[in-house]
Protein backbone atom coordinates (compact mmCIF):
# COMPACT_ATOMS: atom_id res chain seq x y z
CA UNK A 1 0.00 0.00 0.00
CA UNK A 2 1.12 3.81 -0.59
CA UNK A 3 1.30 5.72 1.78
CA UNK A 4 -0.21 9.11 2.84
CA UNK A 5 2.22 11.22 2.68
CA UNK A 6 3.15 9.96 -0.74
CA UNK A 7 -0.74 9.51 -2.07
CA UNK A 8 -0.87 13.17 -1.26
CA UNK A 9 2.09 14.43 -3.11
CA UNK A 10 0.90 12.84 -6.04
CA UNK A 11 -2.54 14.32 -5.99
CA UNK A 12 -0.73 17.96 -5.30
CA UNK A 13 1.61 17.66 -8.12
CA UNK A 14 -0.83 16.09 -10.61
CA UNK A 15 -2.80 19.37 -10.01
CA UNK A 16 0.18 21.76 -11.63
CA UNK A 17 -0.28 22.41 -15.21
CA UNK A 18 1.01 19.80 -17.93
CA UNK A 19 1.46 17.24 -15.01
CA UNK A 20 -0.76 14.48 -15.61
CA UNK A 21 -0.94 11.45 -13.04
CA UNK A 22 2.25 9.68 -14.39
CA UNK A 23 4.31 12.00 -14.06
CA UNK A 24 2.94 13.57 -10.71
CA UNK A 25 3.71 9.93 -9.72
CA UNK A 26 7.32 9.94 -11.98
CA UNK A 27 8.37 13.22 -10.13
CA UNK A 28 7.00 11.46 -6.66
CA UNK A 29 9.38 8.72 -6.61
CA UNK A 30 12.18 11.81 -7.89
CA UNK A 31 11.66 13.31 -4.77
CA UNK A 32 11.55 10.64 -2.94
CA UNK A 33 15.17 9.16 -4.12
CA UNK A 34 16.66 12.49 -3.70
CA UNK A 35 18.55 13.94 -0.62
CA UNK A 36 16.76 15.45 1.67
CA UNK A 37 18.46 19.16 1.60
CA UNK A 38 17.16 18.58 -2.39
CA UNK A 39 13.71 17.97 -2.13
CA UNK A 40 12.97 20.27 1.16
CA UNK A 41 14.94 22.81 -1.07
CA UNK A 42 12.04 23.13 -3.69
CA UNK A 43 9.54 22.51 -0.84
CA UNK A 44 11.17 26.07 0.70
CA UNK A 45 11.19 27.60 -2.80
CA UNK A 46 7.75 27.59 -3.40
CA UNK A 47 6.71 28.86 -0.03
CA UNK A 48 9.53 31.81 -0.29
CA UNK A 49 7.82 32.80 -3.92
CA UNK A 50 4.22 32.60 -2.02
CA UNK A 51 5.57 34.40 1.14
CA UNK A 52 7.79 37.05 -0.50
CA UNK A 53 6.28 37.57 -4.07
CA UNK A 54 3.95 40.37 -4.03
CA UNK A 55 3.08 42.96 -7.14
CA UNK A 56 5.03 45.88 -7.03
CA UNK A 57 2.18 49.35 -5.97
CA UNK A 58 3.42 51.30 -8.69
CA UNK A 59 4.01 49.35 -11.76
CA UNK A 60 2.39 45.95 -10.91
CA UNK A 61 6.06 43.98 -11.81
CA UNK A 62 6.45 41.02 -9.28
CA UNK A 63 8.70 42.84 -5.87
CA UNK A 64 10.24 41.18 -2.82
CA UNK A 65 9.06 44.68 -1.33
CA UNK A 66 6.65 47.78 -1.42
CA UNK A 67 7.86 48.95 -5.27
CA UNK A 68 10.36 46.30 -7.60
CA UNK A 69 13.90 46.83 -8.38
CA UNK A 70 13.17 48.63 -11.94
CA UNK A 71 10.79 51.33 -9.88
CA UNK A 72 13.42 51.93 -7.30
CA UNK A 73 16.71 51.75 -9.65
CA UNK A 74 17.41 55.51 -9.78
CA UNK A 75 19.45 55.37 -12.94
CA UNK A 76 16.41 54.22 -14.69
CA UNK A 77 15.00 57.03 -17.65
CA UNK A 78 11.36 58.00 -15.86
CA UNK A 79 10.35 59.98 -18.79
CA UNK A 80 9.50 56.60 -20.52
CA UNK A 81 6.83 54.19 -19.72
CA UNK A 82 6.58 50.78 -21.22
CA UNK A 83 3.21 49.10 -21.36
CA UNK A 84 3.44 44.97 -21.06
CA UNK A 85 0.75 42.42 -20.51
CA UNK A 86 2.53 40.05 -17.96
CA UNK A 87 5.86 40.21 -15.83
CA UNK A 88 6.77 37.30 -18.02
CA UNK A 89 7.05 39.70 -21.26
CA UNK A 90 8.94 42.56 -19.00
CA UNK A 91 11.34 40.26 -18.16
CA UNK A 92 12.16 39.37 -21.76
CA UNK A 93 12.41 43.25 -22.77
CA UNK A 94 14.69 43.51 -19.93
CA UNK A 95 17.26 40.48 -21.09
CA UNK A 96 17.04 42.82 -24.70
CA UNK A 97 18.93 45.06 -22.31
CA UNK A 98 17.69 48.00 -24.74
CA UNK A 99 14.96 49.45 -22.59
CA UNK A 100 16.59 51.95 -19.65
CA UNK A 101 12.88 53.20 -19.04
CA UNK A 102 9.61 52.27 -16.26
CA UNK A 103 7.58 49.87 -16.84
CA UNK A 104 3.69 49.31 -16.37
CA UNK A 105 2.27 45.83 -16.27
CA UNK A 106 -1.26 45.09 -17.07
CA UNK A 107 -1.53 41.43 -15.60
CA UNK A 108 -3.32 40.36 -18.34
CA UNK A 109 -5.26 41.56 -21.86
CA UNK A 110 -8.73 42.72 -22.81
CA UNK A 111 -10.26 39.38 -24.08
CA UNK A 112 -14.12 39.75 -24.14
CA UNK A 113 -13.96 35.47 -25.01
CA UNK A 114 -12.67 34.65 -21.74
CA UNK A 115 -14.68 37.38 -19.64
CA UNK A 116 -11.84 39.44 -18.77
CA UNK A 117 -12.32 43.39 -19.43
CA UNK A 118 -10.31 46.20 -18.56
CA UNK A 119 -11.66 46.48 -15.16
CA UNK A 120 -9.51 43.72 -14.25
CA UNK A 121 -6.33 44.65 -15.28
CA UNK A 122 -4.60 47.62 -14.26
CA UNK A 123 -5.47 50.67 -16.50
CA UNK A 124 -6.89 52.35 -14.11
CA UNK A 125 -3.80 53.01 -12.39
CA UNK A 126 -1.94 53.52 -15.43
CA UNK A 127 -4.24 56.13 -16.94
CA UNK A 128 -3.14 58.19 -12.96
CA UNK A 129 0.41 57.12 -13.69
CA UNK A 130 -0.14 59.07 -17.29
CA UNK A 131 -1.88 61.52 -15.93
CA UNK A 132 0.84 62.59 -13.18
CA UNK A 133 2.61 64.55 -16.20
CA UNK A 134 5.88 62.69 -15.40
CA UNK A 135 5.99 60.56 -18.90
CA UNK A 136 7.23 62.16 -22.17
CA UNK A 137 6.07 58.67 -24.20
CA UNK A 138 4.24 55.80 -23.28
CA UNK A 139 5.12 52.73 -25.33
CA UNK A 140 2.48 50.08 -25.83
CA UNK A 141 4.70 46.59 -25.90
CA UNK A 142 1.15 44.00 -25.68
CA UNK A 143 1.42 40.89 -27.95
CA UNK A 144 1.25 41.66 -31.45
CA UNK A 145 -2.25 39.54 -31.26
CA UNK A 146 -5.91 39.88 -31.83
CA UNK A 147 -6.58 40.76 -28.28
CA UNK A 148 -2.69 42.43 -27.55
CA UNK A 149 -3.78 44.91 -30.12
CA UNK A 150 -7.08 45.59 -29.29
CA UNK A 151 -5.99 45.84 -24.97
CA UNK A 152 -3.60 48.47 -26.91
CA UNK A 153 -6.25 50.48 -28.54
CA UNK A 154 -8.09 50.65 -25.85
CA UNK A 155 -5.96 51.71 -23.82
CA UNK A 156 -4.56 54.33 -26.55
CA UNK A 157 -7.89 55.71 -26.31
CA UNK A 158 -7.89 56.04 -22.48
CA UNK A 159 -4.86 58.03 -22.22
CA UNK A 160 -6.01 60.57 -25.60
CA UNK A 161 -5.85 63.89 -24.51
CA UNK A 162 -3.06 63.67 -22.29
CA UNK A 163 -0.04 65.50 -23.05
CA UNK A 164 2.07 62.42 -23.72
CA UNK A 165 2.62 60.67 -27.18
CA UNK A 166 1.88 57.14 -27.33
CA UNK A 167 4.12 55.02 -29.11
CA UNK A 168 3.91 50.58 -30.16
CA UNK A 169 6.51 48.57 -30.47
CA UNK A 170 7.78 48.67 -34.06
CA UNK A 171 6.56 45.56 -36.40
CA UNK A 172 7.90 43.75 -39.15
CA UNK A 173 10.10 41.62 -40.63
CA UNK A 174 12.06 39.18 -38.41
CA UNK A 175 15.79 39.52 -38.04
CA UNK A 176 17.03 36.22 -39.41
CA UNK A 177 13.84 35.49 -41.30
CA UNK A 178 13.37 34.54 -44.46
CA UNK A 179 10.99 36.91 -47.03
CA UNK A 180 9.63 33.98 -48.77
CA UNK A 181 8.39 31.97 -45.46
CA UNK A 182 7.01 35.49 -43.91
CA UNK A 183 2.76 35.96 -44.23
CA UNK A 184 0.77 38.39 -45.80
CA UNK A 185 0.14 40.14 -42.49
CA UNK A 186 4.22 40.33 -42.16
CA UNK A 187 4.59 41.63 -45.30
CA UNK A 188 2.21 44.53 -45.03
CA UNK A 189 3.65 45.79 -41.75
CA UNK A 190 6.79 45.69 -43.04
CA UNK A 191 5.76 47.83 -46.05
CA UNK A 192 3.95 50.37 -44.46
CA UNK A 193 5.98 50.61 -41.76
CA UNK A 194 9.41 51.24 -44.33
CA UNK A 195 12.29 52.87 -42.73
CA UNK A 196 14.60 55.16 -44.15
CA UNK A 197 17.67 53.17 -45.58
CA UNK B 1 14.03 42.36 -13.15
CA UNK B 2 12.75 39.24 -11.75
CA UNK B 3 13.01 38.35 -7.86
CA UNK B 4 15.56 36.20 -6.30
CA UNK B 5 12.62 33.71 -5.37
CA UNK B 6 11.24 33.77 -8.23
CA UNK B 7 14.79 32.79 -9.76
CA UNK B 8 15.24 30.41 -7.21
CA UNK B 9 11.76 28.51 -7.67
CA UNK B 10 12.47 28.15 -11.22
CA UNK B 11 15.98 26.48 -10.66
CA UNK B 12 14.68 24.59 -8.40
CA UNK B 13 11.79 23.00 -10.74
CA UNK B 14 14.11 22.40 -13.87
CA UNK B 15 16.29 20.42 -11.86
CA UNK B 16 13.16 17.63 -11.98
CA UNK B 17 13.31 14.91 -14.41
CA UNK B 18 11.57 16.10 -17.37
CA UNK B 19 10.92 19.41 -16.69
CA UNK B 20 13.09 22.13 -18.66
CA UNK B 21 13.59 25.59 -18.18
CA UNK B 22 10.70 26.99 -20.01
CA UNK B 23 8.57 24.87 -18.46
CA UNK B 24 9.77 25.46 -14.68
CA UNK B 25 9.30 29.31 -15.70
CA UNK B 26 5.18 28.14 -16.39
CA UNK B 27 5.03 26.18 -13.50
CA UNK B 28 6.54 29.17 -11.72
CA UNK B 29 4.33 31.70 -12.93
CA UNK B 30 1.43 29.12 -12.46
CA UNK B 31 2.28 28.75 -8.81
CA UNK B 32 2.26 32.36 -8.42
CA UNK B 33 -1.07 32.97 -9.65
CA UNK B 34 -2.93 30.46 -7.44
CA UNK B 35 -3.79 30.69 -3.89
CA UNK B 36 -1.55 31.13 -1.11
CA UNK B 37 -3.33 27.75 0.65
CA UNK B 38 -2.88 26.06 -2.70
CA UNK B 39 1.30 26.81 -3.51
CA UNK B 40 1.68 26.12 0.81
CA UNK B 41 -0.21 22.55 0.11
CA UNK B 42 2.48 21.21 -2.20
CA UNK B 43 5.13 23.14 -0.13
CA UNK B 44 4.66 21.02 2.35
CA UNK B 45 3.58 17.93 0.67
CA UNK B 46 6.69 17.89 -0.54
CA UNK B 47 8.61 18.15 3.10
CA UNK B 48 5.73 15.74 4.57
CA UNK B 49 7.30 12.89 2.27
CA UNK B 50 10.77 13.59 3.24
CA UNK B 51 10.03 13.76 6.90
CA UNK B 52 7.67 10.86 7.13
CA UNK B 53 8.41 8.43 4.91
CA UNK B 54 11.33 6.30 5.38
CA UNK B 55 11.75 1.98 4.10
CA UNK B 56 10.01 -0.66 6.02
CA UNK B 57 12.49 -2.17 8.10
CA UNK B 58 11.21 -5.31 7.07
CA UNK B 59 10.17 -5.24 3.43
CA UNK B 60 11.82 -1.73 2.56
CA UNK B 61 8.74 -0.61 1.11
CA UNK B 62 7.67 3.04 2.20
CA UNK B 63 6.07 3.08 5.42
CA UNK B 64 5.16 6.02 7.74
CA UNK B 65 6.29 3.96 10.58
CA UNK B 66 9.12 1.28 11.41
CA UNK B 67 6.87 -1.18 9.54
CA UNK B 68 4.78 -0.49 6.47
CA UNK B 69 1.18 -1.05 6.25
CA UNK B 70 1.15 -4.53 4.96
CA UNK B 71 3.85 -6.00 7.21
CA UNK B 72 1.47 -4.65 10.42
CA UNK B 73 -1.65 -6.14 8.52
CA UNK B 74 -2.56 -9.21 10.76
CA UNK B 75 -5.16 -10.46 7.66
CA UNK B 76 -1.91 -10.95 5.20
CA UNK B 77 -0.70 -14.12 4.52
CA UNK B 78 2.61 -14.81 6.36
CA UNK B 79 3.63 -17.76 4.28
CA UNK B 80 3.76 -15.89 0.72
CA UNK B 81 6.50 -13.70 -0.07
CA UNK B 82 6.69 -11.62 -3.36
CA UNK B 83 9.79 -10.20 -4.21
CA UNK B 84 9.49 -6.83 -6.63
CA UNK B 85 12.41 -4.50 -7.70
CA UNK B 86 10.38 -1.05 -6.57
CA UNK B 87 7.65 0.73 -4.69
CA UNK B 88 5.56 1.19 -7.53
CA UNK B 89 5.96 -2.46 -8.76
CA UNK B 90 4.28 -3.37 -5.25
CA UNK B 91 1.55 -0.82 -5.62
CA UNK B 92 0.33 -2.29 -9.40
CA UNK B 93 0.46 -5.43 -8.26
CA UNK B 94 -1.74 -4.06 -5.01
CA UNK B 95 -4.11 -2.55 -7.18
CA UNK B 96 -4.57 -5.70 -9.19
CA UNK B 97 -5.78 -7.07 -5.47
CA UNK B 98 -5.53 -10.76 -5.88
CA UNK B 99 -2.22 -11.10 -3.94
CA UNK B 100 -2.66 -11.27 -0.32
CA UNK B 101 0.98 -12.14 0.92
CA UNK B 102 3.39 -10.33 1.99
CA UNK B 103 6.24 -8.56 -0.05
CA UNK B 104 9.85 -7.48 -0.19
CA UNK B 105 11.29 -4.38 -2.03
CA UNK B 106 14.52 -5.10 -3.67
CA UNK B 107 15.04 -1.08 -4.30
CA UNK B 108 16.75 -1.30 -7.77
CA UNK B 109 17.67 -4.69 -9.73
CA UNK B 110 21.39 -6.07 -10.75
CA UNK B 111 22.11 -3.63 -13.65
CA UNK B 112 26.07 -4.23 -14.18
CA UNK B 113 26.16 -1.76 -16.89
CA UNK B 114 24.68 1.15 -14.27
CA UNK B 115 27.19 -0.21 -11.83
CA UNK B 116 24.51 -1.32 -9.74
CA UNK B 117 25.30 -4.92 -8.07
CA UNK B 118 24.02 -7.78 -5.80
CA UNK B 119 25.40 -5.99 -2.77
CA UNK B 120 23.60 -2.52 -3.65
CA UNK B 121 20.14 -3.88 -3.13
CA UNK B 122 18.01 -5.21 -0.01
CA UNK B 123 19.26 -9.37 -1.19
CA UNK B 124 20.81 -9.77 1.71
CA UNK B 125 17.64 -9.28 4.16
CA UNK B 126 16.05 -11.51 1.67
CA UNK B 127 18.39 -14.06 2.23
CA UNK B 128 17.69 -13.44 6.11
CA UNK B 129 13.72 -13.46 5.79
CA UNK B 130 14.14 -16.54 3.85
CA UNK B 131 16.44 -18.39 6.19
CA UNK B 132 13.89 -18.12 8.93
CA UNK B 133 11.55 -20.42 7.44
CA UNK B 134 8.35 -18.45 7.86
CA UNK B 135 7.70 -19.02 3.94
CA UNK B 136 6.40 -21.68 2.04
CA UNK B 137 6.61 -19.84 -1.26
CA UNK B 138 8.85 -17.20 -2.92
CA UNK B 139 7.09 -15.34 -5.72
CA UNK B 140 9.70 -13.35 -8.20
CA UNK B 141 7.70 -10.79 -9.53
CA UNK B 142 10.74 -8.55 -10.73
CA UNK B 143 10.35 -6.42 -14.16
CA UNK B 144 10.02 -9.40 -17.52
CA UNK B 145 13.45 -7.21 -18.89
CA UNK B 146 16.97 -8.91 -19.36
CA UNK B 147 18.30 -7.57 -16.27
CA UNK B 148 14.78 -8.22 -14.07
CA UNK B 149 15.01 -12.16 -15.10
CA UNK B 150 18.83 -11.71 -14.79
CA UNK B 151 18.37 -10.18 -10.97
CA UNK B 152 15.62 -13.27 -10.39
CA UNK B 153 17.81 -15.80 -11.20
CA UNK B 154 20.79 -14.42 -9.40
CA UNK B 155 18.40 -14.13 -6.60
CA UNK B 156 17.07 -17.82 -6.69
CA UNK B 157 20.77 -19.48 -6.61
CA UNK B 158 20.90 -17.47 -3.41
CA UNK B 159 18.02 -19.34 -1.78
CA UNK B 160 18.60 -22.66 -3.36
CA UNK B 161 18.96 -25.01 -0.72
CA UNK B 162 16.43 -23.65 1.80
CA UNK B 163 13.26 -25.64 1.98
CA UNK B 164 11.04 -22.98 0.38
CA UNK B 165 8.92 -23.29 -3.29
CA UNK B 166 10.61 -20.48 -5.72
CA UNK B 167 8.08 -19.30 -8.21
CA UNK B 168 7.90 -16.64 -10.80
CA UNK B 169 5.25 -14.57 -12.27
CA UNK B 170 3.32 -16.64 -15.49
CA UNK B 171 4.65 -15.26 -19.03
CA UNK B 172 2.16 -16.10 -22.00
CA UNK B 173 0.08 -13.29 -24.30
CA UNK B 174 -1.47 -10.72 -22.41
CA UNK B 175 -5.28 -10.37 -22.40
CA UNK B 176 -7.02 -8.47 -24.87
CA UNK B 177 -3.64 -8.54 -27.08
CA UNK B 178 -4.04 -9.35 -30.63
CA UNK B 179 -2.12 -13.27 -31.62
CA UNK B 180 -0.85 -11.56 -34.77
CA UNK B 181 0.92 -8.87 -33.08
CA UNK B 182 2.81 -10.61 -30.69
CA UNK B 183 6.41 -10.97 -31.05
CA UNK B 184 8.44 -14.57 -30.82
CA UNK B 185 9.52 -14.12 -27.36
CA UNK B 186 5.84 -13.26 -26.16
CA UNK B 187 4.90 -16.82 -28.47
CA UNK B 188 7.23 -19.16 -27.27
CA UNK B 189 6.85 -18.29 -23.44
CA UNK B 190 3.08 -18.74 -24.26
CA UNK B 191 3.48 -22.06 -25.86
CA UNK B 192 6.21 -23.47 -23.19
CA UNK B 193 3.98 -22.39 -20.21
CA UNK B 194 1.39 -23.29 -21.55
CA UNK B 195 -1.70 -24.54 -19.33
CA UNK B 196 -4.19 -26.99 -18.43
CA UNK B 197 -7.83 -26.21 -20.42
Amino acid sequence: MITQSVTNLIDQLAKLPGIGRKSAERLTYHLLRVSKSDALALSDAIRDVKENVRYCKTCFNLAEADECEICRDPKRDRRLLCVVEQPRDLIALESAGTYKGLYHVLLGRIAPLDGIGPEQLTIEPLVNRARSGDFKEIIMATNPTLEGDGTALFISHQLSGLPVEITRLARGITTGSVLEFANKEILTDALTGRQKF
